[in-house]
């Protein structure tokens, strides 16, 4: 049963309340609609797009939500936080991120707010990075935001091991993924590490 | 053809001089004789063990030696450079590269230190990491000095490619490997990166 256009406008508000990250695409398939109906009631409703969204997004703390690290020592600004499902932090890229010669942001930048983001979605005391795979697509550059996204892929806890992909993207191109596989245990149990 | 144990241990002091790096199970290999009779070749020598010698090895700038990035931007020190063959660098575990929490060294200083260096090894003007795959093999302590030593394995020049691997070890133990697929240009002839 189709919607009313008011009635989809009232979803698609709080819809982009709870997430602010959502893309136009993603709430044009959720509402089955166009994505330029979506902008035009994005526009109606005065709800700037991604973009700016992100730029000004509120940074609240999610010292109480996380439990594998003290909060400051996440790389980026943890966003969004659902432990063992999914994260989403961002970064700001600045100067002193990237190669003096050619202003590009330097890896390990990129894998530190990825990898700290993975290490806290983890819903545990301990958590550490055993593995990881890593793709850097595309060149990042000083005064850019990059929004990253957990998602706990697979929990093997008979092994005490979780699986975490993480997608950076920067004005929604990716810029960067990563697979991390963690190494996980409660301190309780903490036996013998790795 | 034997050498005599005068010849070998000049031969030996010579091999240490020039690498500093190298270990008794190497040296036995070299010289075809046990790890027991290096040892007390080194004794009668005065050379101290590999783990003493890590700690106190000159170090050297190699400002001019390296193309891809200034010096200052490497993350560890070079300890030495065969450009396009391979490299080694050190880096000291300090209290502020590790987890509050349980003192393990974060793995995001590890990737620095053996990326970094793998863009150093490139003998070109412009090195970019496009992917990468890391083992995390044992936690590091604050206090430890860790050494990464860098091989370029593959060389695809047709495709602006190469290939290094980075072992990283603490005490001659391995605590992280790195590979790393490397994008290179000289400035000259450079297009559009990646």
């Amino acid at each position: 049963m189709k919607r009313t256009k008011r009635e989809r406008q009232t979803a698609l508000k709080k819809s982009i309340v709870e997430n602010p990250f959502v893309t136009d695409e993603e709430l044009s398939a959720e509402f089955d609609v166009s994505v330029q109906t979506i902008r035009l009631d994005r526009m109606e409703l005065a709800i700037p797009e991604l973009r700016e969204r992100i730029k000004h997004v509120a940074v609240k703390t999610f010292e109480d939500e996380v439990k594998s690290l003290p909060i400051d020592e996440v790389i980026g600004e943890i966003i969004d936080i659902e432990l063992d499902e999914k994260a989403i932090s961002i970064f700001d890229v600045k100067p002193e991120h990237v190669f003096q010669r050619n202003q590009i942001a330097r890896g390990h930048h990129l894998f530190a707010q990825a990898n700290s983001l993975a290490v806290a979605v983890m819903n545990e005391e301990l958590a550490l990075t055993v593995k990881s795979e890593l793709q850097f697509l595309r060149p990042v550059k000083a005064g850019q935001r990059i929004v990253a996204k957990a998602v706990v892929s697979e929990r093997q806890p008979e092994k005490n091991r979780a699986f975490v992909k993480v997608v950076s993207t920067v004005d929604q191109v990716t810029v960067f993924i990563g697979t991390f596989e963690m190494y996980r245990m409660t301190e309780q149990s903490e036996g013998e590490v790795i």
